[in-house]
């Protein structure tokens, strides 16, 4: 098996005050292309730890990729320390004298004498561009273990990855073979719920599946060689049937699902909201289709106005939905009412009817938390409608205590 | 210099598919105790790549804190890798055995047989107690270098960190000092301009500053040694006068900070907003204090309604300010108006004055970054008026072009 390893330096992303991006995007790039990372590791600003780092890899890897670590100040230490783990010089490269002389004429600027230090790499070394930045990549072999040198500002280090790192990989390990992913987006169930489902089912060789969960929704990944999207999209057909209900959309969020589907309506929304704070509204208008498709939204601080303190809380949301689809001009209109003791009420008024429902809380969640599964909840009511499914759904975070539905042909009968 | 390593374990981790919260988390904590990590590696669910890792490590450091796979599953294989890197044998020990059979039968469950999986340690394992789970921690020393072992549920982790694992390396090595921090939240200049100010700063033996920065604030860490709270407030006054200008808030975030000020005064505050989509609410009323002082707020999707397109909008902007103090019968009213072509509006409405700015960014930023800009600058107006500050100020993001002001004895003069 071909070992390759990632070494992300700098004390930011050492101690954690940075998250480490560009090491996240590469391993999901890497594993697409079939190249799946079998280490990670991060060393602060020390020449002698990246010296001890970059030999350890050497001995244990075919191919190591070094991200940071190259620019032109004292604590930058990744080409130093490169020369030292390789015995080599460091020597200048007048190829990217010449760029960086370039690159600040082209910018009017003169070049300050530290940026010199950027054209100096080790003797052996393989040049790699850099065409929108000061620091160039270098490619160079350690104890036959290929190390690829890369600039640590994010957008230089993809365009080098994807332009000249990973293709020079398929060159090298033309056996390597890649994967492409579906994905479910699925909401109401728990991982464990899903895993259950799917666990036993099996899959044709070289298909794996893959979870990732971030509240309020678990995505399921499911990885099978690239070029056969025949049998792909089969067997995520097989998958969606055995957790049909909690697939709230397929290779798109569910938002920007509720926003295709608005537009191709052609319907227009309007959003009333107490418990989700903004968040509801934030969160759907995020979505350029909804945004533009969307009247005004309002958030009630205390409920007062909409009379949602006086009277039995359903009936109240349920009626502040019809009201703000009525004050709004809308074709549409999501609500969120207040929350009480872990109880909450959702309504949406539709041409089609209006539905309303009162749900609780089955555990502790974070304020953060709750104002999230309200506002999904509301929203999935809306995606029900517009996918034509039933409104009412059973979701594993909450338990459904009453609801209402009032159909089209009543609507003008209501008592005002 | 004492060398301590963290290892995280998991296919998740090492791919990126989740975010290593434990390693940030212990890298904080052991920072402020004086126990800096020197390396952090990630390894994925393989006996051969972890003992390859933990007898790595060993070699390198003195310390290795190791993190999850502890569990009762087949891809759960820290503690065979511990055992084989040790080169000792798994044994059953009793003393865990029944901690888990007490765990549960006071759940009214059997146990398991998986389960007794995590009661097999090494044989010379010193084992740590997990009060809140099933896997217990061990420690165990490979090649004169003490490993601890630990699960990878953040709870636990925590728990076993700060009553257990902590605890025993002060006492093993009492000598290191810790450090505690300060911080002064600024916005409004780069990371750059502020440590082209700070750098040349003499800081006191043993103080250091760190910068980490999310748009779009960046946060000035100072730390210094424990024990020393008056030298601390002392070098954090002399940073603080250097960047007076940029500096929103101390020890909290602005948005805790502007909580505060409306509850000391007691203010009440309306919102309605156009460019931000619904942000600047959530974000405002995300502050439980902000939240119980607001009035309602409104999200105007298109602002014909309140004239923004008619009329000059710096002009509107002021106007609806004033409005929806009115209408809202609050305190206080903050507005963000339309977005066009990088150019937006900013108003605030007090029992003290009026005051509009418009504002052009000066480069480009996404949609979402440029809702938290804008939210944020309207935001520093209302907290520069809570602090009886000028309101208008220079931020490095944008560009000034236009202002309003209304003097509160001018208020009830305006032509309506």
């Amino acid at each position: 098996m071909l070992k390759i390893a990632m070494l992300s330096t700098g004390e930011e992303v050492l101690h954690g005050d940075i998250v480490d991006t560009n090491a996240a995007w590469l391993s999901q790039l890497f594993f697409e292309n079939g190249f799946s990372l079998t280490k990670r590791s991060t060393v602060g600003d020390s020449q002698s730890a990246l010296v001890e780092e970059l030999l350890m890899l050497s001995f244990n890897n075919q191919v190591v990729i070094v991200n940071g670590g190259l620019g032109p100040t004292s604590d930058d230490l990744s080409t130093a320390a490169a020369a030292q783990a390789a015995d080599q010089h460091l020597v200048v490269f007048p190829e990217w004298v010449e760029v960086l002389q370039r690159f600040f004429a082209q910018r009017q600027k003169t070049m300050p004498d530290s940026n010199l230090k950027q054209a100096m790499l080790p003797e052996k070394a393989n040049l790699i561009d850099n065409p929108i930045g000061t620091a160039c990549g270098f490619k160079l072999s350690i104890n036959d273990c290929w190390f690829y040198f890369t600039p640590g500002v994010p957008s230089e280090f993809k365009l080098m990855v994807q332009q000249q790192i990973l293709p020079d990989l398929k060159k090298q390990f033309p056996q390597q073979v890649g994967f492409e992913c579906s994905k479910l987006y699925t909401f109401g169930s728990s991982e464990s719920g899903l895993s259950d489902k799917l666990d036993k089912l099996q899959l044709p060789q070289g298909y794996q599946l893959g979870y990732r969960s971030y509240l309020p929704f678990i995505e399921i990944k499911l990885f099978g060689p690239a070029n056969d999207l025949a049998t792909r999209v089969r067997v995520l057909q097989l998958i969606h049937s055995h957790i049909e209900a909690y697939v709230v959309s397929v290779d798109e969020p569910m938002l920007t699902h509720i926003g295709h589907l608005l537009r191709d309506k052609g319907l227009s929304l309007s959003i009333a909201e107490q418990a989700t704070k903004g968040w509801l509204s934030y969160w759907l208008l995020s979505d350029e289709q909804i945004a533009r498709l969307s009247g005004h939204s309002w958030i009630l601080s205390h409920g007062a106005e909409a009379g949602l303190s006086e009277q039995e809380p359903l009936a109240a949301v349920f009626a502040l939905a019809g009201a703000t689809k009525e004050k709004c001009a809308t074709d549409l209109a999501l609500v969120s009412g207040p929350l009480q003791d872990d109880t909450f009420c959702v309504a949406l008024s539709t041409p089609h009817g209006e539905w309303a429902q009162q749900l609780k809380f089955n555990r502790t969640y974070s304020a953060d938390d709750q104002k999230q599964l309200i506002a999904t909840i509301a929203g999935d009511m809306l995606r029900r409608y517009l996918s034509a499914k039933p409104i009412f759904a059973h979701y594993s975070s909450v338990t459904s205590l009453k609801d209402m539905h009032l159909p089209a042909s009543m609507l003008n009968k209501q008592p005002s």
